[in-house]
């Protein structure tokens, strides 16, 4: 059986599971400070070019967004995203949960225009009433979205600076960040991102580790005792080594880049793939999400043999499918989704 | 340097490593559907003699038990601890950040004793007031505790009768519950636990995974809707594999039970050594950690070749300080630790 | 100077004060148990057709809302409202600050549609994600809604039967429920509202008292131990008296029903007024809130001698604003507007 | 039937019901911003001797405290109160549901010892571990005490000094401080307490008025938008004239602290009236509060002639017993009361 159906389908890269095994005996001192975390943030410092970074490793996206949100925000704030932002959809309440309103503006493809932040922080504060309503407080992006779309530099200049503009943070949840850096169509480098966010989290989760997520404060900014925040969150690993090892692995010799190129590489392949037979996707795609319109039938018959995720309805007869790769996603997977197509193509007729 | 301060300075068993390589590159779902997952619960449910369990693999200790705390309790209601347990001191405020109060009772070496639970709750529910207070809605006690202390069987047996005589339930954090199981002065077996807690959890992280502890509802009894409650606490790992495949190894062949009786067997060593060696203890523990009564002159030298961890101030001149070992502890480093007690002591001569 | 722009500018009605003056000595019982509470609630219950009604006295709206939501809502759950619901705007994030999401559908002029409901609610459970998603655990309206609109019985039905479909209670915001219910064009009475509701509650701050929001759970449907619940909002008075007197006394000869029979009566004047003199409406408000679009120069004018709400802006030199009455606005005030109005005429031709 | 259980029996001064009968139609703008609350402001900073104040009204004691704590205290931190203090005990939890423990030291009859609070502090700090522990963010005392008990200037003093020295602000629950205030043996004025804390509150409830408190950060310290915080606590009334117009009336003429002497005097007479009868006490309060030991065979008998509240065990056949003296407290109660012991006595005897 195929399955394409989501990016967190393995284990791990095989380079970090050699590591855990190598340093397996070593006598680690716990909770963030052994030596591999040490090792990794200077490494995730350098390929920020942040040498003054803050860094801290979390375990999973859910956790660490509600632990940088609450973190960062006042009680009397809340956190503005679009509308299909995952904080605000698929993380069960979590934000909320630690007392923060997710505030919403609209979602284009799963991303923000910086226009219609201004308005809305903009109509905020210049309403009389707003000591009556939540403050916006810190923005959230996603990059890539949960759309598998882009910011260009230029949107994330704009957006950067409409939040400097009005005093508030700017956070972007890099869950698949490295298929966003590596994607062909970006103009986007780590570097950038340093430079307009307060705070993001390179994603390992879903870029070849077991899991683990840093959280990258550029500027020395993390907020005061962020230690004893990420312990109330229950976001503290007692083994930290298993976040250091895995993040000291994917930034040596580029190996985080690396994996993630290749998930892009085939994305591609997939993408002119279906393109190649005719197929029409929901919206193009720069990264390794990629959303194709398949009839109900087609779907029927596809999933005997391979996974994928359903998205959204289309109409009666048509749906958007999600179809993802990642570091583990072989060449021989691509085409064997490939020869299905053909095959049932030809049943079909 | 040798290393005795704590449980958790090394990997995980290599028998985990194994099995993580082995199924890496199997495609697994995720958020623990995964066939690991299941196995694990299977070997889980019969180790405990519970067919119906409910069980879930959460990350870690502070978040376990905020979970389970938050996800049983009703608004109004806190927990009952010891003034020493985990929850009330050392999780940063975890349990209160969910909206709910620790109540403390005394502790006892780190022990409840029933009858000032008893008394607790009576006092709480004859108290005409009552509805102005904190209502006792759960107990919590682990084992071993804090002190590495072990509750008897009988002594487990009144816990819980108090607790079903006030219509609460008792929950057991088993952060190094194998060795609480494996240590040679209990009457208390894996089942009986499971008869006498309405939920309680087995400590992975201390006793030979990277991470994870298992939280199991001996009668299917988990609070509705338990996945959307350890989602809303980024409890859940999206590899939830992880968690599956540790625990799926620990409790194949009593792994689980055979490296936490080798800790014990390192510790009655330990604790053998020091004894003949004269020195005397801060209570007497049955578990892998041992409370050594150390005079400071000794510990600023003993500390320049072993690392343990200090515990608590006996006089101006004697601390308590604490020597844990692991299933990773090896007899070679008891017999280094002895011979260089005997050498401090020539030296100090 | 006139005013209009809310409906809670004067004290309380005098019948109330009278009753505070002559009570003022005798000695009751804190916390809502003097005998005042007791024969409000008798009163209330005659007056829903609810013999077996719980029933608390607050005191203001927000702190209703967040004790009432939070009190009935499991930790995994969210209230669904309508976008511009009093709750998802105008009270601080007091909802979330207690852990809960508010879910929106669409605002028809400040109302919900039962079938945009019914598919809101059908669309989450069929989700086979929805685990990771809010549960929409209860559903909130205002009767009047924030813009002065009122629900039809048929409408309030059929919200009703969605919710008891979906097995979610529903909540109706009453703070101006009087001027609801003496609307000349409303088919729907207290005890259809104590037939369809779960809990609601009848507004006092804004009808008549100084403050105080009854909550009433129809059929004996309180959560349990909600005394403690609202003891720990904050929301319980020490002098219960205070809500027990106003609303022993607004139940008392259908004084609550009369002054905001009264309130009606004024708004209809003060509607008709403004029709009569060629203003529009930016909606037909059966109630005691009007909402009239105004050049901005007229509002520069206006604002000179009397006071009003700005609301919205219509386009670059309209705007829509509100004119509140209630039951102290008297005839000879909607007379000196409409003096006002005309004179403001004159002036500007 | 007598009652002195406590010290909110009656509804408030005649002056404060004359008052609001007098302002009742008087249009004034919601939310705090009416101008007599402006005026008691103005008022209260003269009478604390801080012109610079920020004052806030909020309704109740458990609110107020809920608020203010939770506005000012950073999540990771908690606040440090006594074990019996009302932050600890009477308020159901309402600190903890907003995120923050209560950190205790000892009581001494009610009070905190200064030393105390400093090694509590201390030993914090000193902990290499403390970063896994809540931080004190604040320390929280009453005055009176819980035990009618008062702190000197000099106790007041050193714990300010104790707190400036942690850098944490120190907050003065004053539900009953014009009994404090107007003690016979307190040498503490409102501007001592202004001086010594961060932020204190005058105590309405109790003390003359309906409800009300009136929050004091002295030194134009209040947290940034308290307005936002006190809203989203459900903590802000629409009608705000009825706290101002209360503390405007309690804060002219010195009438807070007259009717204060005048619950002292009667307390004192009540104290020498049961003195002079051979009762002892539980402790000796300088304030309304009088704690008596009675037999229990004399509680049953004065029981039905007067009401007094059941305060604690002293030994099977005794029981302490709160006697409460308020502003409402008639002289000729005090002798029916003193009658009814002559009276008991002799039918005993």
């Amino acid at each position: 059986m195929l399955a394409f159906e989501c990016d967190y389908l393995e284990g791990a890269h095989e380079q970090i599971l050699k590591r855990l095994m190598e340093t397996n005996y070593e006598k680690q001192p716990g909770y963030g400070s052994d030596k591999y975390c040490e090792s990794a943030k200077a490494k995730i410092r350098k390929a920020c070019g942040c040498p003054d970074a803050d860094i801290y490793f979390l375990v999973g996206g859910t956790q660490t967004n509600a632990t940088v949100i609450a973190g960062m925000l006042q009680d009397y704030e809340g956190v503005v995203a679009v509308k299909t932002g995952h904080v605000n959809v698929h993380e069960a309440g979590a934000i909320e949960y630690t007392g923060h309103k997710v505030l919403t503006v609209p979602s284009h493809n799963g991303k923000m225009h910086a226009d219609e932040l201004d308005e809305m922080l903009s109509t905020f504060w210049q309403d009389p009433n707003h000591d009556h309503m939540v403050f916006p407080g810190m923005v959230y992006i996603s990059h890539p979205t949960e759309y598998g779309t882009l910011y260009s530099r230029q949107e994330l200049m704009e957006i950067s600076e409409i939040c400097r503009k009005f005093q508030i943070p700017l956070y972007l949840d890099g869950a698949r960040l490295g298929y966003g850096l590596m994607s062909r169509s970006t103009d986007v480098t780590l570097q950038d991102i340093a430079g307009y966010c307060d705070v993001f989290y390179i994603g390992g989760t879903k870029v070849g580790a077991l899991c683990g997520e840093a959280v990258v404060f550029p500027n020395n900014n993390a907020p005061r005792h962020f230690f004893a925040i990420v312990k109330q969150h229950g976001a503290m690993l007692a083994k930290g080594r298993l976040t250091g090892i895995q993040f000291d692995t994917l930034f040596t010799d580029d190996l985080y880049f690396e994996i993630s190129a290749h998930a892009i590489n085939m994305a591609e392949e997939l993408k002119a793939g279906f393109a190649k037979r005719g197929y029409s996707f929901y919206l193009d795609s720069p990264t390794n999400q990629q959303f194709v319109i398949l009839s109900n039938k087609e779907i029927d018959k596809l999933q005997k043999e391979v996974s994928f995720d359903m998205w959204d309805k289309v109409d009666e007869e048509h749906t958007v499918v999600r179809f993802a790769t990642s570091w583990a996603t072989r060449k021989e997977d691509i085409k064997a989704l490939m020869d299905l197509l053909d095959k049932k193509d030809n049943i079909e007729s």
